[in-house]
């Protein structure tokens, strides 16, 4: 919490430093820099904690005069200690919206350029409450709700517990103008109005406090699926024979643990796109069985369908090949 | 799913069939009406499928002629075919606001009057939803975000997977003008706001699916949670030894489970308004141990407030006598 006397930059600082000694005692770090607030505050207290800092700027290349924007904030790194600060040019395409492929984009330019560093993200406890709502509202479940954690290898987010207005506050005080994206205020992206209209009103409704509880909830939530996940590969370890489940090593597992085993089994075993619907399925046929066809569990080849069988005890998944039916 | 064909009273006949099949075979149930759509589709769905329904009628005098329209809701239930209908006056007096106080006072004359049934209640599906955003964007995390239970003895919640429009479409295709409560129109609820701008808002943003995504969150989280509450009662069966915890027995633990063998010593011990902040400073007792003092849990005497101390490996909690200090 930012105390009255204390400035924002050393609220930022002290949650970079604590990221640092939990995660990269050595200080050898790279930092993916916007040019917004959150990022810019970032870079200005990673180059005064960290032993060494590169800046990786991304440009997207979607509005005029990115390149501009990029090359700016790319000296301002340098001017407030990087030893390096490198302009990534991407090429934004591919399928599900256009938020989702700058985000790829974005990704995989940071880590082919990263070399073997972790990348600090600007990620606030703001952004955390975000995803959060988002998983918590899409729901298909799971991992969905969790929150952003604080350190996904290569990925690092110091600044989870931080709020997005201290962020400002320290590039006010260190006389530093944020580059305002233009997309952050576009109504067209989901997150946008999760932001700007939905958080708000939820706030007015309940009173405040809504932010740090979402973002507590979805860290709480990241704790206890790591427990089930743990439990669920202790299971799945005795249960999965020549790549077939045992069925009796499942039946008096609870269920968030049995499906946490076959969920896992059907992505090693290929399946795509797998949802609430088909898991829920497949596991009728360990804890429900009365002689069920086979469950389609998504992915296969154009002519086969990838399917699962219950056969004399054991879930095995195949190829259900139509072209021989 | 409501099809275009069925009828919106078969899916509430076939939501109740289920619900007695699995929590009441016999069949004798209570059923909190309140003359509202949804429990009025519940108490004529539980006429035709239970074998005895008895309709329990709050009457919570708030506002004027609040008896007439219990009278009438009786009656109703009475001519669906319920062997009894009886009108429950209640006054709704205490602290923390209308809502919940008429909320106390409501299932305090529920119990009251339902001998040893269980009682059905019309919560739905977007009841269900309301709930887990509720207790998301509140946050003390745990059980605030887990969805209502199915049966929570004595209370049955059959409708939980029916959207509240289709109890208003049942109503309408039993010729039942359920009563509109004005509290369920009025902004100074939280819920009602909830209701009326913060999901409509959301399904908005998200393009639809928000109830059911967050109903379907509750649940698996319930269902997750029930499996940590599990291995926490196993391990503290082991560390709990004359009251006191063995700290050994709880080192290697996971946090989550760990948090929750806590909280149950402290709550059985008399600690009251348990918060996250006292419960992490508990834990540092065990994780985090430098000699650190008593840890206030709230709670004690007004003499004396109630606090947990480490000593010799144990944790104990007792009453910390200021005036002897």
């Amino acid at each position: 919490m930012l105390l009255p006397e204390e400035p924002a930059i050393l609220e930022v600082r002290h949650a970079v430093r604590r990221w640092l000694v939990q995660h990269c005692p050595g200080g050898v770090v790279a930092v993916a820099l916007s040019g917004g607030a959150d990022s810019l505050a970032l870079t200005a207290a990673a180059a005064a904690e960290a032993r060494t800092v590169r800046a990786l700027v991304v440009d997207h290349r979607l509005q005029t005069g990115s390149a501009d924007v990029a090359q700016e904030a790319a000296a301002r790194a340098r001017a407030l200690g990087c030893v390096s600060a490198e302009v990534l040019g991407v090429d934004v395409t591919g399928s599900g919206g256009l938020e989702a492929a700058a985000r790829d984009a974005r990704y995989r330019a940071l880590d082919s350029a990263r070399r073997s560093d972790p990348v600090l993200l600007g990620h606030t406890l703001d952004d955390q409450a975000e995803t959060v709502l988002l998983g918590l509202a899409r729901g298909s479940g799971g991992r969905s709700i969790w929150g952003m954690s604080a350190y996904d290898s290569p990925w690092g987010r110091p600044l989870l517990g931080v709020r997005r207005a201290v962020t400002h506050q320290a590039c006010s005080e260190l006389g530093l103008l944020p580059h305002e994206d233009p997309h952050n205020a576009s109504p067209d992206f989901t997150r946008v109005r999760l932001r700007t209209e939905v958080l708000p009103l939820l706030e007015d409704v309940l009173g405040g406090g809504v932010a740090g509880a979402l973002a507590r909830t979805g860290e709480q939530l990241r704790e206890e699926g790591a427990v089930l996940d743990s439990a669920a590969d202790t299971v799945g370890a005795r249960a999965v024979v020549d790549g077939e489940l045992d069925v009796a090593a499942l039946a008096d597992v609870a269920p968030p643990i049995r499906r946490r085993v076959l969920r896992t089994w059907l992505l090693a075993a290929g399946a795509r796109a797998l949802g609430d619907k088909q898991l829920r399925a497949v596991d009728d046929l360990v804890v429900q069985w009365r002689g069920q066809g086979p469950v389609a569990v998504g992915g296969g080849t154009p002519d086969a369908r990838l399917v699962v069988c219950r056969r004399r005890g054991r879930l095995n998944v195949g190829l259900d090949d139509r072209r021989r039916v």
